[in-house]
């Protein structure tokens, strides 16, 4: 079956130069429209358009080198890793892609990647780590020169869903598409500035994830009643989010994203059997945000495939956010643009 | 518009003696299979059919009484009730579909209710007083030789629709009907003994209702995306559980009744704006439960509109269950029958 990606990297790969060094940052994402729900599993295509907001130094930085000594070499936060965890496993499957799956004539990489997401923010780095690698790997080929930043959207999806919308800074709209191939299923940034704009991050502790994001969404989609109604409600959602964005009319935003997120939720406590990233610890940080809106708080919640709750709020309310909750980690997505 | 109960009422009431003082007795019941959702407001007609099992000794004893001095009067618990209470309205209101609804011509009633439902339950007793005041006042008109126990069902439908159950013990089914007048959305009894059946309330306190279960309904099949794929999966959850029930295959029953209880929950945290019965407590009420589950317990949790959890399970895990709740409150629904 003809993947876009695979091609894209494979015409570029005809005009490439010479392996060399090279590195990349790419911060983290927040979905304020969730993707949830995939057309197509080994290409990570979605049932819905989603919309992010980048979490500015909040990310992953990536080298790429030709390795001297012949042999693949994974090294993560300055160690190196096991070419079987399953880190380091992804990560070179998905450099595979470049330098092709016949292991003779494999280009030998060493793959080192930091992170800068705080540890206790709990937020998974895939989505950061899979953009990173991928500009890495296209600079360290050569074929930087050769792909958009939009082209190389499209080949991070690959590597993971939420990587797709990870390429910028700033809010990004990741098209569903509908090519069966995923020639158009990339993502491109909205091009706008709103300094005020802010995201907190409320961690709540969890152990292990106890489901990956991924087999939570299949399970939901596999077995969860409620998921029908929900490519569809996304879909709008995303839309009428852009929209609001556009706009910057927050308070129409908040509503949305936070409703956006609970139905995303609901659909999987309505799998069978039900999925719960949300804790009780979760629940009882809705609970305090939700009094405090009534009493004038404009601050709405979003929630991942995790116990986390994030906030987003304007710059105005930063005081109450971090009296109310003083665990937030605040975020400026717009101060180093 | 024709309605199939105050027809039912019309009928009897031409073959029936004098009024006369009578009592009743229903009991409470929880919905294994929910009723969620109306496509008749005025007449409580469902989307979807229901079963439940009722409470035993927990329920409403109802006596109607002509009035000797011409003057309407509601008792509640031993007390006099103002008839501008919501309680005194709607119980009059409903009598009203007996003694006619031209106030010259009233027969003046005094109802007197008394609920044995444990306050700190913290359970509606709409459904057994509604059950207990049809039986009453068809005892008091001299109907119920006219009327069966499925017509009266039928009449307390008007009341509230979980009322529908309330005119037996044990496992009933709500049948949802397709008649536009209501002529066949009424309940009937399994007819089976369950002795092993246990039920166990969990109260979490809350203070007053935030919204009434048919401001929820309402609000939830208007506003939530989710809603649509509701009725259907509702359907098929009560005709599984019933099988279940009747082949008292405790964990298949279980499982069914979580998750109907939970995919109604998310309809409602996918209402716009979000509607939670349950609170940060009930949330940890059922962490636990899912915990003591994996190490073993055969117990399953349901939650109506209302904070409260409900536990069912058999009788050799009653010690378990006060051991892991000591709040418990247990109910043996076939020990009196």
């Amino acid at each position: 079956m003809n993947d876009a990606a695979k091609q894209l990297i494979r015409d570029a790969m005809a005009k490439a130069s010479a392996s060399q060094t090279a590195s990349a940052y790419a911060p983290s994402n927040i979905a304020l429209s969730k993707y949830w729900g995939k057309r197509d599993r080994a290409r990570n295509l979605p049932l819905n358009s989603s919309l992010s907001i980048s979490l500015a130094e909040w990310g992953s930085h990536t080298q790429v080198v030709p390795s001297k000594d012949g042999r693949d070499r994974v090294t993560l936060g300055g160690e190196d890793l096991s070419l079987d965890t399953p880190f380091a496993a992804k990560a070179l499957k998905f450099a595979d892609l470049f330098r092709g799956e016949d292991g003779s004539a494999k280009t030998p990489l060493w793959i080192e990647t930091s992170n800068t997401i705080p540890t206790a923010a709990g937020l998974a780095s895939s989505a950061s780590g899979f953009a990173a690698l991928t500009q890495a790997l296209c600079g360290a080929f050569g074929l930087s020169d050769h792909l958009s930043e939009a082209q190389m959207s499209l080949i991070a999806r690959l590597g993971s869903g939420s990587a797709t919308r990870s390429l910028w800074h700033g809010f990004v709209r990741w098209d569903k598409g509908t090519q069966e191939d995923g020639s158009d299923s990339f993502a491109q940034p909205l091009n706008l500035q709103w300094p005020e704009f802010r995201i907190a991050i409320l961690p709540v502790d969890v152990g292990p994830k106890s489901h990956s994001s991924r087999d939570g969404m299949n399970h939901t989609v596999a077995t969860s009643p409620l998921f029908a109604s929900w490519p569809d409600q996304a879909e709008a959602d995303c839309q009428a989010i852009e929209t609001a964005v556009r706009a910057q009319d927050f308070d129409t935003l908040g509503a949305l994203a936070e409703a956006n997120a609970l139905a995303m939720h609901a659909t999987m406590q309505a799998a069978r059997p039900a999925l719960s990233y949300l804790t009780t610890e979760s629940w009882a940080l809705l609970d305090q945000l939700w009094q405090a809106r009534k009493e004038g708080l404009q601050a709405y919640a979003t929630m991942d495939a995790g116990a986390n709750v994030k906030l987003i709020f304007l710059g105005r309310s930063t005081d109450d956010i971090t009296h109310l909750f003083p665990q937030a980690q605040v975020i400026e997505p717009f101060k180093t643009l």
